[in-house]
């Protein structure tokens, strides 16, 4: 991803691996500073996904598998390792991908980059794939960070916004804010801001106005699971815009890599959801907002029915929800996704 | 409404007029301290609702009523008057019909206070009205501020769940946070922690989340205008609500005093949408949350279709969108209300 320091443009991924320890953009200081968080061993890493040094579930898949066979080198008890990370946070279903796809290749270094190339690979080509969908001066909506700090490089649901700015089509872009924790306003808007792409950060509340007023032409949002029958989890909110997406008559998009699509369970029912810390929401830059008598309750996603969604954007193409039947053929035969 | 001030509850009003001032509890400070703002002249009164200092349909109605009665004592120019406190907020309907109420009674301070007593007395049978949609156990979500300090006292949509309250009904509130200036979290939560309320504070994201759970029975919301066919405008993220309530089959109510029904309008399309200052989304507490580089989009309102309206519950009864009608023949014959 395309990052301004000091007036230079830099390269930079989300997360990596350098000197013997992963190396996380610490997102929760965002957009104010660039910091590096440097894990060094499954300690960090536990610590560093289940507070949101690093999120979205492709970039905590990714963080997962550098994490293992970091532990490994450095002689960690692996089953306390795979503990650990593995209970950290659990909705998305990278998490356990990544888990697993380690496992199976005994925690090995090669591995977890390979599995971090083959993330990023994909959200490319989910870029290229999405970007078809995304018209000359389309107006586009998104909810939550689905960027390159949520995958390693390029996002998921802005690839394809990546892919047709960089194609030179002039396009807007409403970035919700992200209650509680201000995704949106803090890191959607930071990367494109980065990349030079137009765009207004909106109070969650104001999605439906524009809607309604025809001043969006497509949603595109990412997810953190996704079942078979395509009813899908992804940041809370996401519930609400997709049934104003529906309401208004706007194309309602997810995007996702195969590491998000979770075979193992039928429907959105099955997906668990996190419920995090009151104060999240009842703080904002550590400033009291609401009374001190008054809690909070902090569900941190929700599961979006598949009826409102018209397409998953995938590396292996579009499918509606009811053709994901094909695409688990496509994973079944995909020796990197073909994850048991 | 009740105020606990050092541990002693005491009755306060938003707004009321005292030592040729009107005075007012500073809603900006809320629920950090208790603040009274006094406004000496027509200048202090446009100052304050442009502000914020006072807001809520009918609070600001009576706002303006106190003020230009104030102004005439002064001996102000009446016509300067008008226009300053006329040119304040758009979108309120209370504002313009308190405005025309003084005009018509010479601005009198008689008038003022019976206007203000008038409102207070009708918030309350809307009070008495809508309690009778509440039933034991039942869990009610609101959106914005619509309690005493929108109206003077008691409240609009707050009015009911005081009187259920009060006659010993268990229940609860979702309250939605109300981003961009968190009304909810600030003043709605802050009413009901005075009471001694059971409630919750919930990014507005939050709301269909618990709606799709059913854990929601229904849905009471504030108005700040109201056209002939049931259309509304209320705070920006009311639609989205709307829309939530209608999918999941839970009844939604807006109350509002007749002074909210602008009958002189057909729909909803002909209501102005105040569109406020960028920075109220961008910064937080005075910190900004946002990229410097980014700029936002910032509609104080939204309107929403009558479909979406169960019923509005008034002093004069509860209507359907489909027997305003009704309405309007009532408030022809209501000597206060029949301002034209």
């Amino acid at each position: 991803m395309k990052v301004v320091i000091d007036g230079e443009v830099r390269t930079l991924k989300a997360v990596w691996y350098e000197d013997d320890e992963v190396k996380l953009i610490d997102q929760r200081k965002l957009p104010e500073k660039i910091e590096i968080f440097e894990a060094k061993n499954s300690d960090d890493i536990a610590y560093a996904i289940k507070n949101m040094v690093v999120r979205g579930a492709p970039a905590i898949g990714v963080t997962a598998a550098y994490g293992l066979a970091m532990a490994k080198k450095k002689g960690e008890n692996m089953d306390e390792a795979v503990r650990k990370i593995g209970s950290t946070r659990p909705t998305a279903y990278d998490l356990f991908k990544a888990i697993r796809y380690m496992q199976i290749n005994d925690f090995d270094m090669n591995s977890a980059r390979r599995y971090a190339m083959e993330i990023s690979g994909r959200s490319r080509k989910i870029g290229e794939i999405g970007n078809q969908l995304i018209g000359q001066n389309a107006r586009i909506l998104t909810h939550c960070n689905a960027g390159a700090l949520a995958v390693v490089d390029w996002g998921t649901a802005l690839a394809p916004i990546r892919m047709a700015h960089g194609d030179g089509k002039n396009i807007f872009v409403f970035v919700d804010e992200t209650r509680p924790r201000l995704q949106g306003a803090k890191l959607t808007a930071w990367e494109l801001a980065q990349e030079g792409i137009d765009h207004a950060i909106i109070a969650d509340n104001a999605a439906g106005f524009y809607m309604r007023r025809k001043e969006v032409d497509l949603v595109i949002v990412g997810a953190d699971r996704i079942a078979s029958n395509g009813d899908f989890a992804n940041k809370i909110g996401t519930y609400e815009k997709a049934v104003l997406a529906k309401t208004n008559g706007i194309p309602f998009y997810v995007a996702a890599p195969g590491s998000t699509f979770d075979f193992s369970i039928k429907s959105g029912d099955e997906i668990p959801i996190e419920e995090r810390d009151e104060n999240e929401v009842l703080e904002i830059n550590g400033t009291r907002i609401g009374p001190v008598e008054s809690h909070s309750r902090n569900p941190a996603f929700d599961v979006t029915p598949n009826e409102y969604v018209t397409g998953f954007i995938t590396e292996y193409g579009i499918f509606k929800p009811s053709e994901l039947g094909k695409l688990k053929e496509l994973m079944e035969k995909d020796l990197f996704m073909n994850i048991k």
